[in-house]
């Protein structure tokens, strides 16, 4: 790859993908020796007040609809195709919603520039009975090119407003080399990059720590204060680690008790969860307190915490993980949110 | 030891004395072949509305000073008298102020059972230029008695109102069987006691959390949000942790990053702090603040920050901690609270 630049591809545009798009952006046109200061980003073509969104970004600057009031960087070029966007892309930044990963790699395949490569910030695991999966794997094997992973207490709103936070890539093994390209892409004063030979660790890290944040939310459902809600986060963090090391190879303990995508997130993510708080405050099921609450958007952790309360089910593990299988209960069999501790 | 009962005194009576005081009443009568049932606690007496605080405790079983409208179990006798209370006792829980704890010590000096052994309950570190102390082992010293320690997320005022906590007691090298003893004294159903072979590490993480929170304190002032209040969060811990293990032997990276007296704190330290919030937003210095905010009460974060920068500078090791050092100089020489993130 000496000599030839990186050119940069977001295929996803959402509210994440928008700030790391801004991110990307600022650093294509800074280190123009790497990069090709042109990103491109695939964005799902919908109307807004009648105009076309790739449209809007593309002259206004703006994300309007999922991010709006920031400034994204004019180098950052909407495209309505993930296949235009991808074509010649030797970098390409995958954060869309899990269910549209599949299809999407179907039609970029056979597509790539011969030496891309690909990083995934997609929250959750693909989950089949027995098997699971993390997403930079699903990527990985879909295309046949080597895929990171990202992830860490990365609030998009405050990245995109240029709040001091952290991050982390996981890295495959041999792979620091590409590891240092992205540190180059994403690393700002204040969104500061941290590397991990750990992919599935901070992909893991992305999943799990939603079904802890339910915890956490039960917890102050139930009124019972910042204790509790600390024990939760401490013991969710072991159960976290304790499954990575059980059902995937090469995981650093580390990564989860001491990087962004690990404890870092973990705090984030559980500082606001007013819809396990609702539910144990109103008793109403999830998908009415995600239709009220979220505009019907699903909530990661119920359906994570459903997920791998299935695969632990199939691998006759579930007693190994206490606090993932009581919110499991919590959440679909009706255990009262009182017994949240009762079998930790 | 076998075959005699354990004799408890606790040797302090603030809001955290009363609370453990209720935990280890609750204890001795439900473990009767353990424990001798009357726990004896040393009260600093006082007049509340003209009545002896020993009294009130005696007679209407409340510390109506320091944990008031929390029942104390009517086994808990107030004594106004340290070496009263310390009689006999084969376990000492001391939970003073640090301030109190030589002179209670040269009190009790001599006076003590010959099997005795105590434990600490007490946070902050005894800094004398380039010598650093904790408190369990100034205790063990000046007793010439094995001493632990005990920390966690621990706010008392939920312990007291059984509310799901944990804690963390650390034990000396070969104490794992008085550690024991520990656990039945204080474990109960929603206070779950963790064991862990590391005295040092267990009160490093009750004096440097303060430390680390005063900067989480500051983010809130400067309005940064959750991503880099966890950022601050995580670099704070794998600080407090390189110092344990720098200065201290045979500390366990883990009393940091997985136990209750180490990130579970940190979590439930970093939720409230409203004098390094208010020192942000309003620019006064912290002895004013602490006038009007706390009573007059010393905060302890910013006087550690200053043992701790003191100690590092004496040993010339300031700058590997550049998360303590910004915070010393935010908080003492006048730097803009907006460079907090500027030298990590």
């Amino acid at each position: 790859m000496a000599g030839e630049k990186q050119k940069v591809a977001i295929i996803g545009s959402g509210n994440w993908g928008s700030a790391i798009a801004k991110i990307a952006g600022i650093n294509t046109a800074r280190h123009t020796d790497l990069f090709e200061k042109e990103v491109s980003m695939y964005v799902y073509e919908e109307k807004i007040d009648g105009q076309n969104l790739t449209d809007i970004i593309n002259k206004q600057h703006q994300n309007k609809k999922y991010l709006p009031e920031v400034r994204l960087p004019e180098n950052v070029v909407a495209m309505p195709s993930a296949q235009e966007a991808a074509k010649g892309a030797t970098l390409l930044i995958f954060v869309l919603p899990h269910q549209f990963i599949l299809n999407t790699c179907k039609a970029l395949k056979g597509q790539l520039s011969p030496n891309a490569q690909a990083i995934s910030m997609i929250k959750g695991v693909d989950v089949n009975d027995s098997k699971i999966k993390i997403f930079a794997d699903v990527i990985q094997d879909a295309l046949q090119i080597p895929c990171a992973a990202l992830s860490g207490a990365n609030i998009a709103n405050e990245v995109a407003r240029d709040k001091f936070s952290e991050t982390t890539v996981g890295y495959r093994p041999g792979g620091r080399e590409a590891a240092e390209v992205w540190f180059k892409l994403f690393n700002t004063p204040n969104f500061r990059v941290g590397l991990i030979e750990d992919v599935a660790g901070v992909s893991l890290c992305g999943a799990l720590k939603n079904i802890v944040a339910i915890g956490a939310g039960f917890c102050d459902g139930l009124g019972w204060g910042d204790n509790s809600k600390a024990a939760i986060m401490r013991i969710g963090i072991l159960e976290m680690k304790n499954f990575a090391q059980e059902f995937f190879d090469d995981v650093k303990p580390q990564t989860f008790t001491e990087t962004s995508a690990g404890i870092a997130d973990l705090i984030t993510t559980c500082r606001n969860r007013k819809c396990a708080e609702a539910f144990v405050k109103t008793g109403k099921p999830f998908h009415e307190l995600e239709a009220e609450l979220l505009n019907g958007q699903k909530l990661q952790g119920t359906e994570t915490a459903r997920e791998v309360y299935q695969f632990l089910k199939s691998r006759k593990r579930v007693d190994a993980y206490p606090l993932f299988h009581t919110i499991y209960r919590i959440a679909y069999e009706g255990l009262e949110p009182a017994k949240l501790t009762a079998d930790l």
